[in-house]
Protein backbone atom coordinates (compact mmCIF):
# COMPACT_ATOMS: atom_id res chain seq x y z
CA UNK A 1 0.00 0.00 0.00
CA UNK A 2 1.97 3.05 -0.92
CA UNK A 3 1.29 5.87 1.41
CA UNK A 4 -0.52 8.24 -0.59
CA UNK A 5 -3.31 4.86 -0.55
CA UNK A 6 -5.79 4.50 2.60
CA UNK A 7 -7.54 1.51 3.97
CA UNK A 8 -11.39 2.11 4.51
CA UNK A 9 -11.90 -1.73 5.26
CA UNK A 10 -11.27 -3.31 2.30
CA UNK A 11 -11.63 -0.25 -0.03
CA UNK A 12 -8.31 0.91 -0.78
CA UNK A 13 -8.69 4.83 -1.71
CA UNK A 14 -5.80 6.71 -3.57
CA UNK A 15 -6.82 10.34 -2.36
CA UNK A 16 -4.39 11.74 -5.29
CA UNK A 17 -7.29 10.33 -7.52
CA UNK A 18 -9.28 12.83 -5.79
CA UNK A 19 -10.46 16.46 -7.00
CA UNK A 20 -10.95 18.68 -3.83
CA UNK A 21 -12.86 22.05 -4.53
CA UNK A 22 -11.97 24.23 -1.93
CA UNK A 23 -15.43 27.04 -1.44
CA UNK A 24 -13.80 30.10 -0.15
CA UNK A 25 -10.50 29.39 -1.74
CA UNK A 26 -9.42 32.91 -2.06
CA UNK A 27 -9.39 33.20 1.81
CA UNK A 28 -6.05 32.63 3.77
CA UNK A 29 -7.04 28.97 5.42
CA UNK A 30 -8.97 27.56 2.18
CA UNK A 31 -5.57 28.55 0.18
CA UNK A 32 -3.10 27.44 2.63
CA UNK A 33 -4.86 23.90 2.52
CA UNK A 34 -4.83 24.00 -0.92
CA UNK A 35 -1.39 24.84 -1.32
CA UNK A 36 -0.33 22.00 0.98
CA UNK A 37 -2.48 19.24 -1.00
CA UNK A 38 -1.61 20.50 -4.60
CA UNK A 39 2.09 20.09 -3.56
CA UNK A 40 1.00 16.67 -1.84
CA UNK A 41 0.14 15.87 -5.61
CA UNK A 42 -3.99 15.87 -5.22
CA UNK A 43 -6.26 18.15 -8.12
CA UNK A 44 -7.17 21.14 -6.54
CA UNK A 45 -9.76 23.54 -7.64
CA UNK A 46 -9.63 27.06 -6.10
CA UNK A 47 -13.70 28.17 -5.65
CA UNK A 48 -14.61 32.11 -5.23
CA UNK A 49 -17.95 34.61 -5.95
CA UNK A 50 -15.36 35.50 -8.84
CA UNK A 51 -13.95 33.03 -10.79
CA UNK A 52 -11.76 36.03 -12.13
CA UNK A 53 -10.01 36.10 -8.60
CA UNK A 54 -10.01 32.13 -8.11
CA UNK A 55 -8.02 31.80 -11.37
CA UNK A 56 -5.40 34.41 -10.14
CA UNK A 57 -5.28 32.97 -6.83
CA UNK A 58 -4.99 29.45 -8.94
CA UNK A 59 -1.95 30.78 -10.93
CA UNK A 60 -0.35 32.11 -7.52
CA UNK A 61 -0.39 28.95 -6.14
CA UNK A 62 0.83 26.84 -9.65
CA UNK A 63 1.00 23.18 -9.20
CA UNK A 64 -1.81 22.12 -10.76
CA UNK A 65 -4.21 24.47 -9.23
CA UNK A 66 -7.46 25.91 -11.51
CA UNK A 67 -9.96 28.57 -10.27
CA UNK A 68 -14.01 28.67 -10.93
CA UNK A 69 -16.23 29.91 -9.10
CA UNK A 70 -18.02 28.55 -6.35
CA UNK A 71 -20.73 26.77 -8.29
CA UNK A 72 -17.81 25.32 -10.71
CA UNK A 73 -16.11 24.20 -8.25
CA UNK A 74 -18.72 22.35 -6.62
CA UNK A 75 -20.09 20.79 -9.62
CA UNK A 76 -16.30 19.67 -10.46
CA UNK A 77 -15.19 18.36 -7.10
CA UNK A 78 -15.18 14.87 -5.65
CA UNK A 79 -14.15 16.59 -2.25
CA UNK A 80 -15.58 19.94 -1.33
CA UNK A 81 -14.00 21.77 1.56
CA UNK A 82 -16.29 24.63 2.78
CA UNK A 83 -13.61 27.71 3.83
CA UNK A 84 -16.01 30.91 3.88
CA UNK A 85 -16.81 33.41 6.06
CA UNK A 86 -19.34 32.17 8.83
CA UNK A 87 -21.35 35.18 7.69
CA UNK A 88 -21.93 33.74 4.19
CA UNK A 89 -22.16 29.99 5.01
CA UNK A 90 -25.67 28.98 5.35
CA UNK A 91 -26.68 30.49 2.06
CA UNK A 92 -23.91 29.63 -0.54
CA UNK A 93 -24.03 26.06 0.89
CA UNK A 94 -28.08 26.12 0.25
CA UNK A 95 -27.41 27.67 -3.25
CA UNK A 96 -25.13 24.51 -3.65
CA UNK A 97 -27.46 21.87 -2.74
CA UNK A 98 -27.90 20.05 -6.30
CA UNK A 99 -24.18 20.10 -7.21
CA UNK A 100 -22.92 18.58 -3.90
CA UNK A 101 -25.69 15.99 -3.84
CA UNK A 102 -23.69 12.61 -2.86
CA UNK A 103 -20.60 14.42 -2.76
CA UNK A 104 -17.81 14.63 0.57
CA UNK A 105 -18.46 17.93 2.29
CA UNK A 106 -15.79 19.03 4.96
CA UNK A 107 -16.91 22.18 6.67
CA UNK A 108 -13.90 23.69 8.38
CA UNK A 109 -16.00 27.06 8.93
CA UNK A 110 -15.54 28.48 13.17
CA UNK A 111 -18.62 30.60 13.95
CA UNK A 112 -17.08 33.69 15.80
CA UNK A 113 -16.95 36.58 17.23
CA UNK A 114 -14.79 39.04 18.16
CA UNK A 115 -14.60 41.85 20.76
CA UNK A 116 -12.41 43.54 23.39
CA UNK A 117 -11.78 40.85 25.29
CA UNK A 118 -11.19 38.88 21.97
CA UNK A 119 -12.90 35.87 20.08
CA UNK A 120 -15.60 34.12 21.70
CA UNK A 121 -18.09 31.41 19.90
CA UNK A 122 -21.25 32.69 18.17
CA UNK A 123 -24.75 30.36 19.12
CA UNK A 124 -25.66 28.39 16.10
CA UNK A 125 -29.39 27.44 15.55
CA UNK A 126 -28.33 24.29 14.51
CA UNK A 127 -25.52 23.35 17.11
CA UNK A 128 -23.01 24.14 14.71
CA UNK A 129 -21.53 25.40 11.31
CA UNK A 130 -21.26 21.38 10.67
CA UNK A 131 -24.64 20.72 11.60
CA UNK A 132 -25.75 23.58 9.66
CA UNK A 133 -24.23 22.28 6.35
CA UNK A 134 -25.71 18.67 7.31
CA UNK A 135 -29.29 20.03 7.37
CA UNK A 136 -28.74 22.74 4.43
CA UNK A 137 -27.30 19.39 2.58
CA UNK A 138 -29.53 16.32 3.16
CA UNK A 139 -27.72 14.53 0.32
CA UNK A 140 -24.01 15.10 0.71
CA UNK A 141 -21.71 12.86 2.95
CA UNK A 142 -21.15 16.22 5.44
CA UNK A 143 -17.82 15.88 7.68
CA UNK A 144 -16.06 18.96 10.04
CA UNK A 145 -12.56 18.98 10.00
CA UNK A 146 -9.44 21.42 9.75
CA UNK A 147 -10.79 23.68 12.22
CA UNK A 148 -7.47 24.38 14.01
CA UNK A 149 -4.84 24.45 11.41
CA UNK A 150 -2.92 27.80 11.12
CA UNK A 151 -3.13 29.31 7.80
CA UNK A 152 0.12 31.30 8.21
CA UNK A 153 1.63 27.75 8.92
CA UNK A 154 -0.04 26.44 5.71
CA UNK A 155 1.11 28.93 3.59
CA UNK A 156 4.91 29.25 4.94
CA UNK A 157 6.73 26.12 2.74
CA UNK A 158 10.04 26.85 5.03
CA UNK A 159 8.19 25.01 7.15
CA UNK A 160 8.06 21.16 5.63
CA UNK A 161 5.88 19.58 8.67
CA UNK A 162 3.80 20.62 10.48
CA UNK A 163 3.41 18.75 13.26
CA UNK A 164 -0.62 18.51 14.02
CA UNK A 165 -3.63 16.52 14.19
CA UNK A 166 -7.01 17.62 12.60
CA UNK A 167 -10.15 16.52 14.24
CA UNK A 168 -12.39 14.66 11.89
CA UNK A 169 -15.52 14.06 12.74
CA UNK A 170 -18.69 13.44 11.29
CA UNK A 171 -21.45 10.36 11.41
CA UNK A 172 -20.34 8.79 7.82
CA UNK A 173 -17.48 6.46 8.81
CA UNK A 174 -16.22 6.15 4.66
CA UNK A 175 -16.04 9.81 4.47
CA UNK A 176 -14.32 10.72 8.00
CA UNK A 177 -11.50 8.19 6.43
CA UNK A 178 -11.35 9.56 3.28
CA UNK A 179 -11.23 12.90 4.77
CA UNK A 180 -8.61 11.57 7.20
CA UNK A 181 -6.68 10.43 4.10
CA UNK A 182 -6.48 13.58 3.01
CA UNK A 183 -5.05 15.20 6.57
CA UNK A 184 -2.39 12.22 6.23
CA UNK A 185 -1.38 13.05 2.52
CA UNK A 186 0.03 16.57 3.98
CA UNK A 187 3.86 15.92 5.93
CA UNK A 188 3.43 16.31 9.47
CA UNK A 189 -0.74 16.17 9.61
CA UNK A 190 -2.68 13.34 10.90
CA UNK A 191 -6.28 13.34 10.54
CA UNK A 192 -7.55 12.08 13.85
CA UNK A 193 -11.33 10.65 14.09
CA UNK A 194 -12.89 13.15 16.53
CA UNK A 195 -16.35 12.26 16.94
CA UNK A 196 -19.99 12.69 15.74
CA UNK A 197 -20.87 15.48 13.56
CA UNK A 198 -23.12 16.22 17.13
CA UNK A 199 -20.06 16.93 19.04
CA UNK A 200 -18.54 19.71 16.14
CA UNK A 201 -19.63 22.77 17.89
CA UNK A 202 -16.83 22.20 20.68
CA UNK A 203 -14.23 21.77 17.93
CA UNK A 204 -15.45 24.65 16.12
CA UNK A 205 -15.22 27.14 18.76
CA UNK A 206 -12.33 25.90 20.49
CA UNK A 207 -10.45 27.64 18.05
CA UNK A 208 -11.73 31.26 20.33
CA UNK A 209 -9.29 29.43 23.21
CA UNK A 210 -6.52 28.48 20.16
CA UNK A 211 -6.88 32.34 19.26
CA UNK A 212 -6.20 33.17 23.13
CA UNK A 213 -3.11 31.30 23.32
CA UNK A 214 -1.88 32.75 20.07
CA UNK A 215 -2.27 36.15 21.58
CA UNK A 216 -0.96 34.95 24.97
CA UNK A 217 2.04 33.73 24.08
CA UNK A 218 2.84 34.92 20.21
CA UNK A 219 2.19 31.58 18.85
CA UNK A 220 0.06 29.86 15.86
CA UNK A 221 -0.91 26.83 17.95
CA UNK A 222 -2.83 23.82 16.61
CA UNK A 223 -3.32 20.46 18.54
CA UNK A 224 -2.15 17.33 18.58
CA UNK A 225 -4.16 14.34 20.58
CA UNK A 226 -1.85 12.20 22.98
CA UNK A 227 -2.23 8.31 23.23
CA UNK A 228 -2.95 7.88 19.59
CA UNK B 1 14.21 30.27 40.80
CA UNK B 2 13.44 26.28 41.73
CA UNK B 3 11.31 24.71 39.46
CA UNK B 4 8.57 24.16 41.81
CA UNK B 5 8.90 28.38 42.02
CA UNK B 6 6.58 29.68 40.05
CA UNK B 7 7.52 33.80 38.29
CA UNK B 8 3.73 35.26 38.38
CA UNK B 9 4.96 38.78 37.13
CA UNK B 10 7.15 39.82 40.15
CA UNK B 11 5.92 37.33 43.09
CA UNK B 12 7.45 34.35 43.07
CA UNK B 13 5.09 31.75 44.10
CA UNK B 14 6.34 28.34 45.55
CA UNK B 15 3.07 25.92 44.72
CA UNK B 16 4.50 23.31 47.69
CA UNK B 17 3.49 26.05 50.04
CA UNK B 18 0.09 25.74 48.93
CA UNK B 19 -2.64 23.40 50.30
CA UNK B 20 -4.89 21.90 47.59
CA UNK B 21 -8.92 20.18 48.43
CA UNK B 22 -9.49 18.58 46.18
CA UNK B 23 -13.82 18.32 46.48
CA UNK B 24 -14.85 14.84 44.79
CA UNK B 25 -11.83 13.24 45.69
CA UNK B 26 -12.49 10.56 46.27
CA UNK B 27 -13.89 10.25 42.44
CA UNK B 28 -11.46 8.84 39.47
CA UNK B 29 -10.49 12.04 38.11
CA UNK B 30 -9.60 13.80 42.01
CA UNK B 31 -8.61 10.84 43.03
CA UNK B 32 -5.72 10.79 40.42
CA UNK B 33 -4.90 14.47 40.49
CA UNK B 34 -4.33 14.07 44.46
CA UNK B 35 -2.27 11.60 44.30
CA UNK B 36 0.29 13.07 41.46
CA UNK B 37 0.29 16.45 43.22
CA UNK B 38 1.20 14.75 46.61
CA UNK B 39 4.02 12.69 44.75
CA UNK B 40 4.83 16.55 43.59
CA UNK B 41 5.33 17.53 47.39
CA UNK B 42 2.25 19.74 47.51
CA UNK B 43 -0.56 18.83 50.50
CA UNK B 44 -3.69 17.88 49.44
CA UNK B 45 -7.12 17.52 51.53
CA UNK B 46 -9.43 14.86 49.81
CA UNK B 47 -12.98 16.37 50.11
CA UNK B 48 -15.97 14.25 49.58
CA UNK B 49 -19.48 13.97 51.23
CA UNK B 50 -18.36 11.43 53.91
CA UNK B 51 -15.46 12.51 55.94
CA UNK B 52 -14.92 8.89 56.74
CA UNK B 53 -14.88 7.95 52.89
CA UNK B 54 -12.43 10.64 52.24
CA UNK B 55 -10.24 9.68 54.97
CA UNK B 56 -10.00 6.12 53.81
CA UNK B 57 -9.44 7.24 50.21
CA UNK B 58 -6.52 9.46 51.93
CA UNK B 59 -5.26 6.61 54.09
CA UNK B 60 -4.77 4.63 50.58
CA UNK B 61 -2.89 7.75 48.83
CA UNK B 62 -0.51 8.17 51.70
CA UNK B 63 2.49 11.08 51.05
CA UNK B 64 1.07 13.61 54.03
CA UNK B 65 -2.67 13.57 52.49
CA UNK B 66 -5.72 14.13 55.27
CA UNK B 67 -9.20 13.66 54.49
CA UNK B 68 -11.80 15.74 55.54
CA UNK B 69 -15.88 16.30 54.51
CA UNK B 70 -16.18 18.38 51.95
CA UNK B 71 -17.18 21.82 53.98
CA UNK B 72 -14.40 20.88 55.83
CA UNK B 73 -11.86 20.73 52.83
CA UNK B 74 -13.12 24.01 50.91
CA UNK B 75 -12.38 25.86 54.42
CA UNK B 76 -8.83 24.34 54.70
CA UNK B 77 -7.24 24.75 51.90
CA UNK B 78 -5.96 27.46 49.72
CA UNK B 79 -6.85 26.19 46.17
CA UNK B 80 -9.72 24.17 46.02
CA UNK B 81 -10.31 21.59 42.96
CA UNK B 82 -14.12 21.40 41.78
CA UNK B 83 -14.18 17.43 40.85
CA UNK B 84 -17.73 16.16 41.58
CA UNK B 85 -20.35 14.90 39.49
CA UNK B 86 -21.85 17.65 36.74
CA UNK B 87 -25.16 16.79 38.59
CA UNK B 88 -24.44 17.46 42.03
CA UNK B 89 -22.35 20.51 41.02
CA UNK B 90 -24.46 24.17 41.49
CA UNK B 91 -25.81 22.61 44.90
CA UNK B 92 -22.36 21.68 46.00
CA UNK B 93 -20.53 24.69 45.42
CA UNK B 94 -23.81 27.18 46.75
CA UNK B 95 -23.78 25.49 49.83
CA UNK B 96 -19.43 26.27 50.33
CA UNK B 97 -19.56 29.79 49.11
CA UNK B 98 -18.73 31.28 52.57
CA UNK B 99 -16.02 28.33 52.87
CA UNK B 100 -14.43 29.78 49.38
CA UNK B 101 -14.31 33.68 49.59
CA UNK B 102 -10.94 34.41 48.25
CA UNK B 103 -9.92 31.22 47.18
CA UNK B 104 -8.73 29.96 44.15
CA UNK B 105 -11.44 27.72 42.79
CA UNK B 106 -10.40 24.98 39.82
CA UNK B 107 -13.53 23.38 37.93
CA UNK B 108 -12.57 20.42 36.06
CA UNK B 109 -16.37 19.38 35.92
CA UNK B 110 -17.50 18.24 32.15
CA UNK B 111 -21.13 18.50 31.89
CA UNK B 112 -22.10 15.55 29.28
CA UNK B 113 -24.60 13.02 28.62
CA UNK B 114 -24.08 9.51 27.46
CA UNK B 115 -26.88 7.34 25.25
CA UNK B 116 -26.16 4.65 22.63
CA UNK B 117 -24.26 6.33 20.38
CA UNK B 118 -21.88 7.96 22.75
CA UNK B 119 -21.33 11.33 25.07
CA UNK B 120 -22.39 14.44 24.25
CA UNK B 121 -22.32 18.10 25.88
CA UNK B 122 -25.12 18.79 28.02
CA UNK B 123 -26.56 22.46 27.63
CA UNK B 124 -25.61 24.66 30.63
CA UNK B 125 -27.93 27.30 31.59
CA UNK B 126 -24.57 30.04 32.58
CA UNK B 127 -22.55 28.91 29.60
CA UNK B 128 -20.27 26.19 31.06
CA UNK B 129 -19.61 24.14 34.21
CA UNK B 130 -17.45 27.12 34.86
CA UNK B 131 -19.50 30.28 34.35
CA UNK B 132 -22.02 28.69 36.77
CA UNK B 133 -19.31 28.39 39.46
CA UNK B 134 -18.49 31.96 38.72
CA UNK B 135 -22.33 33.29 39.28
CA UNK B 136 -22.55 30.93 42.59
CA UNK B 137 -19.17 32.00 44.19
CA UNK B 138 -19.09 35.78 43.15
CA UNK B 139 -16.03 36.08 46.02
CA UNK B 140 -13.97 33.87 45.14
CA UNK B 141 -11.20 33.41 41.98
CA UNK B 142 -12.90 31.14 39.66
CA UNK B 143 -10.81 29.30 36.77
CA UNK B 144 -11.10 26.03 34.83
CA UNK B 145 -8.47 23.57 34.14
CA UNK B 146 -7.55 19.80 33.95
CA UNK B 147 -10.56 18.80 31.68
CA UNK B 148 -8.45 16.68 29.82
CA UNK B 149 -6.62 14.48 31.64
CA UNK B 150 -7.02 10.60 32.02
CA UNK B 151 -8.25 9.33 35.72
CA UNK B 152 -6.76 5.84 34.29
CA UNK B 153 -2.75 7.62 33.52
CA UNK B 154 -2.73 9.58 36.52
CA UNK B 155 -3.53 6.79 38.86
CA UNK B 156 -1.14 4.44 37.17
CA UNK B 157 2.82 5.83 38.40
CA UNK B 158 4.41 3.46 35.69
CA UNK B 159 3.55 6.21 33.56
CA UNK B 160 6.38 8.78 35.04
CA UNK B 161 5.81 11.75 32.57
CA UNK B 162 2.39 12.65 31.76
CA UNK B 163 2.91 13.96 28.41
CA UNK B 164 0.13 16.02 28.46
CA UNK B 165 -1.09 19.98 28.58
CA UNK B 166 -3.65 21.43 30.80
CA UNK B 167 -5.75 24.50 29.51
CA UNK B 168 -6.22 27.07 32.18
CA UNK B 169 -9.22 29.38 32.09
CA UNK B 170 -9.74 32.30 33.59
CA UNK B 171 -10.42 36.34 33.85
CA UNK B 172 -7.88 36.33 37.07
CA UNK B 173 -4.21 36.67 35.73
CA UNK B 174 -1.91 35.53 38.73
CA UNK B 175 -4.80 32.53 39.52
CA UNK B 176 -4.32 31.47 36.68
CA UNK B 177 -0.97 31.28 36.93
CA UNK B 178 -1.01 29.92 39.90
CA UNK B 179 -3.05 26.94 38.80
CA UNK B 180 -0.53 26.35 35.57
CA UNK B 181 2.16 25.72 37.98
CA UNK B 182 -0.03 23.68 39.76
CA UNK B 183 -0.53 21.49 36.58
CA UNK B 184 3.59 22.02 35.97
CA UNK B 185 4.53 20.58 39.28
CA UNK B 186 3.54 16.97 37.81
CA UNK B 187 6.05 15.61 35.35
CA UNK B 188 5.04 15.48 32.11
CA UNK B 189 2.28 17.73 32.41
CA UNK B 190 1.65 21.83 31.23
CA UNK B 191 -0.28 24.21 32.07
CA UNK B 192 -0.98 26.56 29.41
CA UNK B 193 -3.06 29.20 29.41
CA UNK B 194 -6.49 29.04 27.44
CA UNK B 195 -8.78 31.57 27.56
CA UNK B 196 -11.03 33.56 29.56
CA UNK B 197 -13.55 31.87 31.23
CA UNK B 198 -16.58 32.78 28.56
CA UNK B 199 -15.08 30.36 26.29
CA UNK B 200 -14.86 27.30 29.01
CA UNK B 201 -17.89 25.31 27.42
CA UNK B 202 -15.87 24.69 24.46
CA UNK B 203 -13.29 23.29 26.28
CA UNK B 204 -15.14 21.08 28.87
CA UNK B 205 -17.75 19.89 26.04
CA UNK B 206 -14.26 18.88 24.19
CA UNK B 207 -14.20 15.76 26.64
CA UNK B 208 -17.11 14.16 24.57
CA UNK B 209 -14.74 14.38 21.55
CA UNK B 210 -11.78 12.33 23.93
CA UNK B 211 -14.04 9.86 24.74
CA UNK B 212 -15.19 9.02 21.20
CA UNK B 213 -11.50 9.23 20.05
CA UNK B 214 -10.78 6.94 23.08
CA UNK B 215 -13.34 4.22 21.67
CA UNK B 216 -12.28 4.45 18.07
CA UNK B 217 -8.56 4.39 19.17
CA UNK B 218 -8.64 2.29 22.26
CA UNK B 219 -6.83 5.21 23.88
CA UNK B 220 -6.52 7.31 27.01
CA UNK B 221 -6.61 10.51 24.38
CA UNK B 222 -5.25 14.00 26.01
CA UNK B 223 -3.90 17.24 24.34
CA UNK B 224 -1.03 18.85 23.64
CA UNK B 225 -0.97 22.38 22.36
CA UNK B 226 1.92 22.51 19.49
CA UNK B 227 3.61 25.89 18.91
CA UNK B 228 3.94 26.56 22.45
Amino acid sequence: MRSDQFDTGGTLIDVTSLTVGVLGGTGPQGKGLALRWAKAGIKVIIGSRSAERAGATAAELGDGVTGMDNRGTAAAADVVLVAVPWEGHGELLASLRDQLVGKIVIDCVNPLGFDKQGSFALPVKEGSAAQQAEKLLPESRVTAAFHHVSAVHLTNLSIPELGIDVLVLGDDREATDIVRALADAVPGMRGVYGGRLRNAHQVEALTANLIAINRRYKAHAGIRITDV
